[in-house]
């Protein structure tokens, strides 16, 4: 048997007493202070996807970043708020030093063959083998995937000019390569750097505030993309008042869509 | 002093104890089944916005619908999960029976003037004054609100044909005109009806099952609307497994953006 991917041994929680699970930032996935939010919201769905009293899969996913997370252990304190037939209305909190440092809530579903359709389209780009990979330098977290941006990546030069537009087009997956599975679908969901840095080619001080993911995939179909490359596609919406939005759907190779997020992030000028 | 406005009757909270507030569903705003889902959300977030502890202005609000709310009262449980120096996060529940009917989290904020601009910039359409006001018929929450449909309205048939697009765009106030505050947006997000009735022209049954909505203006902006119509954008991105999403939009007359919000919604076949 191999050694665990970094993703899953990040990922990992331990019980903690009733209905309590401890974690540890990875620093594999450090971010410029604290951890990557992404593996973070990935740790949170964790605990709810752990929990013995797991009905479904995950539906939606919110998650509001309260604190910066120190380097070391948490505590997540999963609790079903509702269990109904089919769904599951979950709310999370992640402690450290008894302090409450994430809230999120999480709907699980037992979900049902329907009719189905994707209105948000995939944009005809070329395939990741006809992309190479950008080279991505700084936090450590960068290493951890392999992305290939078609439009919208890191300015060039730092030099304050608005470009009028924030769109960034890439194809991701995790490195090394990892089958997907819900916890890497909501991490995958945060690789996006900050839309004011792209709009505005100026490295302002921010942080993601809240952030949610609706999973449009079942296990099965995130089973089938294995281990393939997803199209990651994000634009701001409304930039003011020290925050932005953003809005961002991700496909897979195939063209579907697996799951639609978006964020609100905090900036300081 | 004039009778109260509906809207300001239908999400008045009375004090219930120790961090508990009383609210009662509203007849003027009754659904097919329940509550309109925006008035729930309205209702929610003023149980933040009268709290004595609250810092800030509602910056992101995420409703989750755990079960159908049924006629009379419910109990509000608004917590502040933590408080930073200038952002605060909110846990909240709703109860009917002591069993958990609605899970929420706000995150206000102290917001600060900062660089700004909205890449979501309103579509060219005709004013309020030159759209005539499309009659609703149904359940009694569509006679509070003042909707005039500029595309995407409520099929003239229901043949179940697949049109392809979901896109809506309407104008919309309070009805009658009441001046624009925080709960008033948070209900006014919630007005478009079903994405899934649009594309497949067939009355499906369904339900929201978590709606989330971020703050784009300040208290003084939106005082500044006043009673203004508000321009309203939705379209559906992924239908299938039992679920859809839709992404939205909502502007002032000058074109400002006041609020994005984004819903996912569980439906029957």
């Amino acid at each position: 048997m191999g050694a665990a991917h970094v993703f899953d041994e990040a990922i990992a929680l331990a019980p903690h007493g009733e209905g309590l699970w401890q974690g540890r930032t990875s620093p594999a996935y450090a971010n410029m202070i604290g951890p990557y939010g992404g593996i973070t919201a990935a740790q949170v769905l964790n605990g709810v996807l752990q929990h013995p009293q797991l009905l479904g899969e995950p539906v939606a996913l919110t998650v509001n970043f309260a604190a910066a997370l120190a380097d070391g252990t948490f505590i997540v304190r999963p609790r079903p708020a509702r269990t109904n037939r089919s769904t599951q209305h979950w709310i999370v909190e992640v402690l450290q030093e008894d302090q409450v440092v994430i809230t999120a809530t999480v709907v699980t579903a037992a979900r049902r063959a329907t009719w189905g359709e994707h209105e948000a389209t995939m944009p005809e780009v070329p395939s990741p083998a006809e992309t190479p990979r950008t080279q991505r330098r700084g936090v450590e977290w960068l290493h951890r995937y392999d992305m290939r941006f078609l439009t919208g990546g890191i300015p060039r030069e730092w030099n304050g000019q608005d470009v009028g537009e924030s769109l960034s087009r890439l194809w991701v997956r995790d490195e090394p390569p990892r089958p997907l599975d819900f916890p890497a679908l909501a991490a995958l969901a945060d690789v996006f750097f900050p839309r004011l840095w792209l709009r505005r080619a100026k490295l302002t001080p921010l942080g993601t505030v809240s952030m949610t993911v609706y999973f449009h995939a079942g296990g099965a179909q995130l089973q089938a993309t294995g281990t393939g490359h997803l199209l990651l596609q994000a634009r701001g919406q409304g930039f003011g008042g020290g925050y932005f939005d953003h809005a961002g759907q991700l496909w897979n190779e195939a063209g579907e869509l697996l799951a639609t997020t978006h964020q609100v992030v905090y900036y300081k000028e």
